[in-house]
């Protein structure tokens, strides 16, 4: 049995990860693989508890950013073991909304915590396991903010402040830039031509690896 | 206002740390001393769901490792930041059943994590924050499980191989040794010379520091 691919997309709120999502799954069914979808924080029982904690703004006095750190971390762990690698080792391919790109960028760039610290944490973690390819819609976080606005009410980590999503945009854009794991994507575009610049991009790779 | 103190029970279960603390709690009733009680894991609304999880023994597939030492430390930042801190500064004091020593134990002894990654944890979740004092319950493990076992049904930590047990004892032991804040208590003896020693060891402290 052929392992499976992970494949993960990444980007700011409103990006249109979602969106992008569906294109992935209809290409994924034309070549008849089998696959499944995660969500991080989430995506097993005790890993969604986690995301709950985390997104809900209405918690004891203070969830601190510490905790916030760890428990995204924990969700992964539960995510990774129970989810992820089954499904792979079954040779089903596994399509995730955001994983650890998005630690790095909303705790690191976000939070500010030491990239040592991250790392120090996802290596124990993840001992070392990365997707196959990660799709990274760009999006400038004022745009992206407002197409999630007109979806609807807002969670703890949307409601932060502007400064932290451009802490977050730069971080994305510094740990993208040169990793060739990592196809960038134009988000801010009409939404035909980002399916079709993901469709591409999404196309070459089943070329080469289905 | 002067600034509370920390004080936190440690051991193997069964050691009587609850039975301890009893007594601690009389002795700062005569100083007229105030004080709140904590818990690890656990605590805080927050920290007590964490405690659930961890202690259950019916999660999903695996509660791996890595998320048991996470959700140790999220349950820890959450408790020091909501809890602990705030009493010690309105002048409070805290009495600890359990805290950090016990993961370096269960987590560092008992699943035999690097100290160096439990270090790199603890550094960002207490950032140098350390107990007053600590009393260490002395058990033999396997005097300490059966007194645990006589109480009622086991969680999904007392639950471990026996070998678990033996090494989280050799790493408190190793913990304890020469660390001047910690005040090592042989509890295998009667419970009226347990007791004895620990009001011994609080009357000093609280000669000196009430
Ligand atoms: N390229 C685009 N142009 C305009 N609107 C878009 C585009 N992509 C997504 N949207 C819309 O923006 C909102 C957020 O998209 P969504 O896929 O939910 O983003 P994400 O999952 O990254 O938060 C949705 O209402 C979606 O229809
Ligand atoms: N020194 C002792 N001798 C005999 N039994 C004890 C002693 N200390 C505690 N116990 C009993 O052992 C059980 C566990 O004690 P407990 O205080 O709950 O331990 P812990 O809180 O450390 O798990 C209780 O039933 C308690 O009454
Ligand atoms: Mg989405
Ligand atoms: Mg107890």
């Amino acid at each position: 049995m052929k392992r499976g691919k992970f494949i993960v997309v990444e980007g700011m709120e409103g990006a249109g990860k979602s969106s992008a999502i569906t294109v992935i799954e209809e290409l994924l069914k034309q070549y008849k693989i089998d696959f499944i979808n995660t969500r991080e924080p989430g995506g097993t029982p005790l890993a969604e508890s986690l995301r709950d904690m985390v997104k809900s703004a209405e918690h004891e006095e203070t969830l601190t950013q510490e905790t916030e750190l760890l428990l995204m971390y924990a969700s992964r762990s539960q995510l990774l073991e129970n989810r992820i690698l089954p499904a792979l080792e079954r040779g089903q391919w596994v399509i995730g909304d955001r994983h650890d790109l998005s630690s790095r960028a909303y705790q690191g760039g976000g939070r500010q915590f030491d990239d040592k610290v991250i790392q120090a944490i996802a290596d124990v973690t993840l001992k070392g396991f990365t997707p196959d390819l990660t799709l990274y819609l760009d999006i400038d976080p004022k745009l992206g903010l407002s197409r999630a606005q007109a979806r609807g009410t807002l969670d703890r980590i949307e409601q932060e402040k502007f400064d932290f999503f451009t802490r977050v945009h730069d971080k994305y854009l510094e740990l993208v830039s040169g990793d060739s794991s990592i196809q960038t994507v134009d988000a801010s575009q009409s939404m035909a031509k980002v399916h079709q610049h993901i469709a591409t991009v999404i196309g070459n790779y089943l070329q080469e690896n289905a």
